[in-house]
């Protein structure tokens, strides 16, 4: 806790220090402020809906929101804007748009991989997230999805620290077999489609490296 | 831990959302980022002493000294300085030297009242010091002045939950009988004159003001 806190200020002391102008500083911490107490709310809903065992897409998606999307891309880009001369509306409201929808992908896409991912390349098992019962959308819509038959094997899958790959292997067929891997992918795609478009009107080189941040982020392999 | 880091942050939104000038507010982070380094500094000093149970004096005024008096006194009296229009130097070196001195002379009045207090004053308890095995510097003192008998007496009584009043009495009369206690109650006294002359220059109403605090701060029974 107490190396968390120091950390906490160093950042404050990292942004005090910087040779900035302190119109671009003043709007740099409102964004940071912003992100910060996001991703503490972000955690907040993730801790009560792992206790409580009832997400729903909505509330998953919201913790994807705050967790990943904003802290992740989102809110760093704003960072970013604010530190520039004079970001336009327009051009803010672009990274905004650009960055939830590509930090929910790359979110969506780390869930995919977290089950169906080959570990050699992302570096992380395939069992851990449904040993660990984690809520993600992809898992809350195949159990929305799921008839009663399936839903049984999936919940008492989710959750469970001795589930072994033969039954991992069940649940990867039910998340196919129910549709739920199709549709996740293809929210993935649209999610990524709608950032492309959000920025299309950008300078380059911004529009190039960003086009290129969102391929990265959401059709990685790993 | 998320609740502590909120607060955090909403710290930082504060001082943020004034309306004072950027100079006043430049000047204002500095101390607040000082102030927040030491108190964790402190706190984990603290911890580790307390794990090693090897505190010496000179290690526990350092505790004193980062967690109460610069936190509580030296610190808050420099972030006033900050915030006002151009505090010289001659007055922030009397502010920093009076707060150590008041700062240290109130943690050592609260460890006297921690052990001798009337607990109807200072709704505190009178054996939780000596239950929990703080290394207060009176408790230091007395380990070091005690002759071996009153050192086994002392050195079962600190950090014994089970710890009753009438043990507790005979702990009051070794800190008394070896001295400690006068001599914690000397270096109380010496703080707080060494707090009045350091302000004595200042102009009023600071100076009485200062001089008020510094009197009830260490003269007090609660």
């Amino acid at each position: 806790v107490l190396a968390g806190d120091l950390a906490f200020v160093w950042a404050d002391e990292l942004l005090d220090s910087t040779a900035l102008p302190a119109a671009a500083l003043d709007r740099a911490r409102r964004v940071f402020t912003e992100l910060r107490t996001e991703v503490m709310a972000g955690q907040y809903l993730d801790l009560v809906l792992a206790a409580a065992r009832e997400a729903d897409e909505a509330a998953a998606r919201k913790v994807a929101l705050l967790k990943s999307a904003r802290y992740t891309v989102t809110r760093p880009l704003e960072l970013g804007a604010a530190l520039a001369p004079a970001a336009d509306p327009a051009t803010l409201a672009a990274l905004r748009a650009y960055g939830d929808a590509v930090g929910l992908a790359f979110q969506l896409r780390d869930d995919v991989l977290g089950l169906f991912g080959d570990p050699t390349c992302t570096g992380k098992g395939t069992l851990d997230d449904l040993r660990e019962g984690k809520r993600t959308m992809l898992a809350l819509r195949a159990l929305r999805l799921a008839d009663p038959a399936q839903r049984v094997v999936l919940g008492a899958a989710l959750g469970d620290p001795t589930l072994d790959e033969e039954r991992a292997e069940e649940v990867r067929a039910i998340v196919r077999r129910t549709g739920a891997l199709a549709s996740i992918e293809l929210l993935v795609r649209q999610q990524a489609d709608a950032a492309m478009v959000a920025v299309e009107h950008l300078r380059e080189p911004a529009r190039s490296a960003l086009v290129e941040l969102a391929t990265t982020a959401t059709d990685r392999l790993r």
